[in-house]
């Protein structure tokens, strides 16, 4: 925590801060500058706290130095990307990880068609909304726990681990018996009560980044997340909101290096929303794999002409197939394979 | 709905277009324009479900016509602005409605504090934080029930309803005994079983916009909660995030109008986390007034600089008393009162 | 600046960041946290340079703390607003000064008939567009000089002192003949060559902060005008690009209170760009004074339904004079008067 | 063009907009729908000045449905991508063109030294600034016509073209005497007097998208150029403004699909400007590329930390040798090669 003192700042006011300072238990390092003088804060501190120091007398204003997450940083003591295994699916090694799938459970037999061919083209996890946050209160809300079911059901036969949203509290056991892995979704992820829910179930969660959420955001929210004892986390980049209005939201690739940067943590990223439009998947999918993503996750849809949610941003079965064709020399060029 | 065409797309296309949009029981009305075909559907139906329509072959895009939201838009039934009781404070008629209090409750003698100073002002209301949305897992998370009962008890000895944040589906029951009203906040406008849960238990909300949510979703959240019955609804700008960093926020003042143009339901303005800054507090709750919001609701505390949280953005309750009274002669000039 | 190094970062990483910034002709002043080590540099710097350091071994960020404007800051010798006097116009005094106009001169007629009703509803100064930044090049582009020589004679005839744009270095000579003020649209406020050439005709200036702009960014577009010896400049907020689309752009107001603190020059708000909607315009306009603005920039057309461009957010003579008397008491509330 | 009514709007409302539409010379096609009416103007109209119907009695809005750019869209006549030839260097082709240089030429030697390395690595064109565009009127403006020399020779000695900024319509003669193609930086992107003169050199030129420009903005300012008969033009994506701080800017990547898909013109894509950080430079240059972009522009500075602008995003020589080399295998998966 650094405070700077307005230009014309007394050297009494200056003094006032300082005892401020002190009176809190915190040591004071005052530097005078040319034109401005600063004041250097040291100790063990609650820094949100401090910031209210912006009040004091001749204070322009306070720059935070720290950064305000810890488990979710880069430790000394991890090397490289931690690894989160999902039974059979593995976030974070050499191996590209695909979760495909449709967005929402509509019926037994789409989803189990969906699923065969998630399967064949090497997808290594299925996804599917059970229950959907939906903008509309008059559209498909999901299948609920028979979607859950249906999901297990198509994860036994394929032998693929599955990943579905929960977006209330009292939902998390529930769907934590039927689910391989937990998903918050964007709009939930600043929803602190789910965040610590789904933390104490130990099971390993899929942490999308909100739409209005930066980096640091997003890695707080992991770390509500790991204050639980819960360090199974896969960050997902999924587009921000912006001013651009030819995509649904604009995919912020560059969140892979600096999530590598900041954090330990794999990190995956979603084309489907992150774009908006199924043409857009291919080539943001292969654009996430050469930034360096460790994972991706996909829209896939029987007939998404006829899907009751997401239609114009889910890739057919055979498109699906093409893109992780496409996706080997990509892979491999990052030094990744991808092949199940 | 109205379906776009490709600049070059073919008649076949178009036919297999409106074929389509038979086969899902809808009229279809192509209109031939001089570069472009369009074709308008007709019928009762949900639009977004017709999204997908931008794959069908020969289609540029598909452009929503109607509003999405039926409850929470202007009705011919109501004239004006719906009036919204939280005992003896009303929100909507022509005196402006002022909720003031602490972020979040810190001590009993701290909130008896603010709260008669609030009261003695002309404030209509009292807030203040039970349950924190905190976005560090290692702040002060609130007092929980223990707030909740001195709320209750300041409530009770100022004769000032109170309005508190519920952020977990589990604590709408316990919150709604002791509140007045119910606070959906910012990062929770899209929490669609919570919004369903405040809504069910028939007591008035206070909704607040979401970081990044545009003034639709706003009313799409509203409609979400109208949906369950309770049509008790306070709407609340609150800011949103842009790039500008001077601001916590970026206060969309220009929703005031436009809620009150596309909605009848009530408008509330908190220039508080919209600024971020007390200093600027003044003069946005003064332009929140002349813009013609039905209240304000603003953070008080006894003593800004030690809050526990908001303080930079707390007035204190000097600087409330002096802006309630240069809130009058603005009131006055919208037509307004302010006094209680 | 303060250089803020790694969590890690090793003794000999910290000298060598020290022996850098003494090579540079600074001094470094280090200081030890419990988490981390950040160095305060002081000295009489470019600090854009400077932000390069982040390059060096073990450094993590460097954190900017000097504002890089000085003469558009707030300086001790200036107390309260500069007053910026265009002939009989006065801004930063007590008066509010409201120009208005059509977005473009389109007619001597039409011109005539605004300028008329402008004067007579107590305007101040005339606004008029003869070259115009239109983002299609198959649009309307202006009158061009005679539209310069028609703003002449309409401001002759009524009194009242013009502003118009000038887009292009080559015609600032031009336009400074015929212009009382000249106009720095918003998206031309960095283009610096334009600063300078219209800064060194010594007119006054009327300056729109740019789409994108931050507060930071349009005081140091008014610093470049400034360093060419001119400080006749008034700032105009006219509303940034956000993901809002119910309206054209977000009219930040919350720019009036900080460009207040933060420079002395005065600030006008363009409700009618700021909204992009004739049916906002009085409640922003009204909300802009009350926030403190020095002034208003509003377009008004004889018939807007008819305008070549702007149509949709200008007002018409009748709702001008409307809002000048809704105005009469707000600005009196604010401490200010209206009345030419 | 649709103008939709609003929900009650009347018979007489009805009649009276279409006749207003025929009154313009156009035909209406209304539409009754179940809860709203839409009229089609159909007819080769100005469609900005349409724009102003939304203010007739009745009408809601009034939504556009043609794209307003025509030579810069996809165009029958024009299969794939339009190739742009700067002497050796071919944007468009199945070559992928690296530009690469320093932000601004600062001295003889160091810009032999980075164009050396350049060639060498097998970069296909120079990029150097003389005009530098400065948010400080205090910091190093560029070297202007020297500059320009020092570009000129550094080219006859690489055999390399060069491509440099112009910013001022009184410069763009004398540049375009030693350039070999003319960037249009992202300030300038709606400077239309300088698209204008730029276009009319006939030179070929690279246009940078704006900071808050969307899409349709940058293909609007392509129409601007092409308009003059100059279709010699190469789009660039540099990164939008978003409340992301982490990033000088956020790299929008999807608008490479989205460009390829609404035009026919190359598109390159500048990782250095689009992150402000060198370390995200290589795994946004190689996204770049998996996503389909025909070429990049990247930061090569023989010294960054010492470098007299952008030095926190520029790469060393050696930097940018080991990026040429990872890229070629991305390059080869999407069908591209990258050797010179």
């Amino acid at each position: 925590m650094v405070i700077v003192m307005q230009a014309g700042a007394t050297e009494a006011q200056v003094e006032g801060v300082i005892g401020t300072i002190k009176g809190f238990g915190f040591q004071a390092h005052p530097i005078h500058g040319v034109n401005l003088t600063v004041i250097a804060v040291v100790g063990d501190k609650t820094q949100e706290h401090l910031e209210a120091f912006q009040l004091l007398e001749g204070v322009d204003h306070v720059a935070r130095i720290d950064k305000p997450y810890k488990l979710a940083a880069r430790r000394p003591e991890i090397v490289g990307t931690t690894v989160i295994e999902v039974g059979p699916a593995i976030f974070g090694g050499s191996r590209l990880t695909v979760i495909a799938g449709p967005c929402a459970v509509e019926s037994e037999e789409g989803l189990r068609e969906v699923a065969r061919g998630v399967a064949a083209a090497g997808g290594a996890m299925l996804r599917g909304g059970a229950y959907k946050p939906r903008t509309s209160p008059y559209t498909f809300q999901g299948m609920r726990e028979a979607g859950l079911a249906l999901l297990k059901m198509a994860s036994q036969r394929t032998g693929l681990p599955f990943v579905t949203e929960v977006m209330d509290t009292r939902m998390v056991d529930l769907v934590a018996r039927y689910a391989d892995m937990l998903q918050i979704g964007a709009r939930n992820m600043q929803n602190f009560p789910l965040l610590s829910e789904v933390g104490q179930t130990g099971k390993p969660v899929l942490l999308k980044r909100g739409l209005s959420s930066t980096i640091e955001d997003l890695l707080m929210a992991a770390e509500y997340i790991m204050s639980t004892g819960n360090e199974k986390i896969v960050l997902c980049e999924r587009g921000i909101r912006t001013f651009e209005t030819a995509t649904r939201n604009t995919l912020d690739l560059s969140a892979v290096p600096a999530l590598k940067r900041f954090s330990h943590l794999p990190v995956v990223v979603d084309p489907s929303h992150g774009t908006g439009h199924s043409w857009m998947v291919p080539a943001m999918a292969k654009a996430a794999v050469a930034a360096g993503a460790d994972g991706l996750m996909v829209e896939v849809h029987q007939a998404p002409e006829r899907a009751v949610s997401d239609g114009p941003q889910s890739l057919t079965i055979a498109e699906f197939q093409a893109l992780m064709e496409a996706l080997q020399p990509i892979a491999k060029a990052v030094g990744r394979s991808i092949c199940p």
